[in-house]
């Protein structure tokens, strides 16, 4: 059954984009802010305004899913891909939030690297989904997902070095709980681009 | 179908409400301690004494599970409701644990808050469960898990706001490492109770 | 339908036997390790031939998975097992990876004994998967998964302790939180071999 044969009305797929499309914006709003640092930045309210759409998106899948007959794949897997699409915008403004909170006065080479790589992750996503749709696009979706995966060991490898350096020298013991604080943060952001990548392989393995 | 007409001896229902009941009794033990905390409380006892309980009810469910031909649901997701209940109660006799070994002397306004949040969740999962049962109640349970997800996000916020006040000033890292621990178990309880909201979400998913 | 009864070009079993031996091997290596620390022994590099070893393999499990029609079990099954039991290996690579950046002078009682439940764990989910393929096993199959959950239990109780400990007298904070971090990998790991007893719980459920 091909997706694109689906009544009009389940637009499914318009939303996950809307999603992913979030979820883009405000990673590169982030990194943005990170690659040239202001505590007073628009970005933050930026990102919080994002974040608030996003939100609505993700009740309108739910809405949806509780209306429809026919889902374009298995409810459950629906579910869980609105669900976890909806963790990275969320965790971007936690992450926002604590830097604000924890009155951070400077960015770091380390955050600017993590940063980037889960800005590639995000990307990678947000092809996956637009890909996802058209059945003949399978291998290259699947691509997608093993680069995620990718993503997320160097991402995994980023992290350590990062952590390592904390602890060179004599550091002072609040810089280094608030700094790998938000390290660990970023590095849980791109895993859970990896859970999303997994959920779009269950999906595909389902179809195949 | 409905699940009322399921044969008596599938007493899935009842045994998940049992855990919900243990659930909600640890919590309210431990809310009633860090409300007027105690490092000698009978609580702790109390509490373990809870957990004790709620893992015999949780191997129960399990080994019914691998006797009964038909469940009221998919055999995953009382698998996965039944691991995800027991989880609550452990967690909340770890935090009491460790701020046991922590030789915790005091209790604090964020914990309070925070444990309250739990406590409101807990009581909508009890609600969602009890109310699980009966197919004429789809939408009330619903509510309670979108309630659910709003609780989880109070309490990340409540979480980024407490954390931010231990870094507050020049505090001592080591008492900052014991509170953001305790802090970060009490949120992750809460996270687990959304994630058994997005299991009950997708036993409801599959249903209608 | 029996499990024997399979093609031969059907062996996604000796490859999750061959992720298990993985496991087992590169546990094995960071115990020995643990309970004789040095810091330029060869088992760092062992461990991440051992690593790249089992990710090639849960490759191979994926490309397989996307090129057969009939597969033991559900395919989303197959690929999460695979996905769990790749963890473990990426875990234990990752623990040494921060001893080393964090300059770690000698091992400690308390991380040799959580290796060694981790080494329990593992030692037993290499047993479960190699019984998973014969039908007539599935009680003991199922007794595995209950000891791996009383390893878990035994973990997080190591762990309390362990972080007790680091809390006593008046620690060095540096020296606290690089102790923390690398028991809560290691606790992590445990953690993570119960998720794989879930997910083959959760086979053995859809098949009873």
């Amino acid at each position: 059954m091909a997706f694109s044969l689906l009544p009009k009305e389940e637009k499914f797929f318009k939303l996950f984009e809307a999603q992913a499309d979030y979820n883009v914006k405000a990673v590169k709003t982030f990194k943005a802010l990170v690659n040239d640092w202001n505590p007073k930045s628009p970005a933050f309210e930026a990102i919080r305004e994002i974040e608030h759409e996003a939100d609505i998106t993700t009740h309108e899948i739910y809405d949806k899913l509780n209306r429809s007959f026919i889902t374009p794949f298995d409810r459950e897997d629906i579910h869980q891909l609105a669900s976890e699409l909806d963790d990275i915008v969320d965790n971007v403004q936690s992450i926002c939030n604590r830097m604000r909170l924890y009155q951070i006065a400077h960015s770091t080479p380390d955050l600017v690297q993590l940063v980037d790589i889960l800005d590639q992750a995000t990307d990678a996503i947000r092809k996956a989904i637009f890909d996802l749709q058209d059945q003949d696009k399978a291998r290259r979706v699947l691509d997608y997902c093993i680069e995620i995966n990718r993503l997320e060991n160097t991402g995994d490898h980023a992290r350590d070095i990062a952590f390592g350096k904390l602890f060179e020298g004599r550091p002072d013991p609040i810089e280094v709980m608030k700094w790998k604080e938000i390290y660990e943060v970023v590095e849980d952001s791109i895993d859970k681009c990896e859970d999303i990548a997994n959920t779009i392989e269950t999906i595909l393995v389902k179809r195949a």
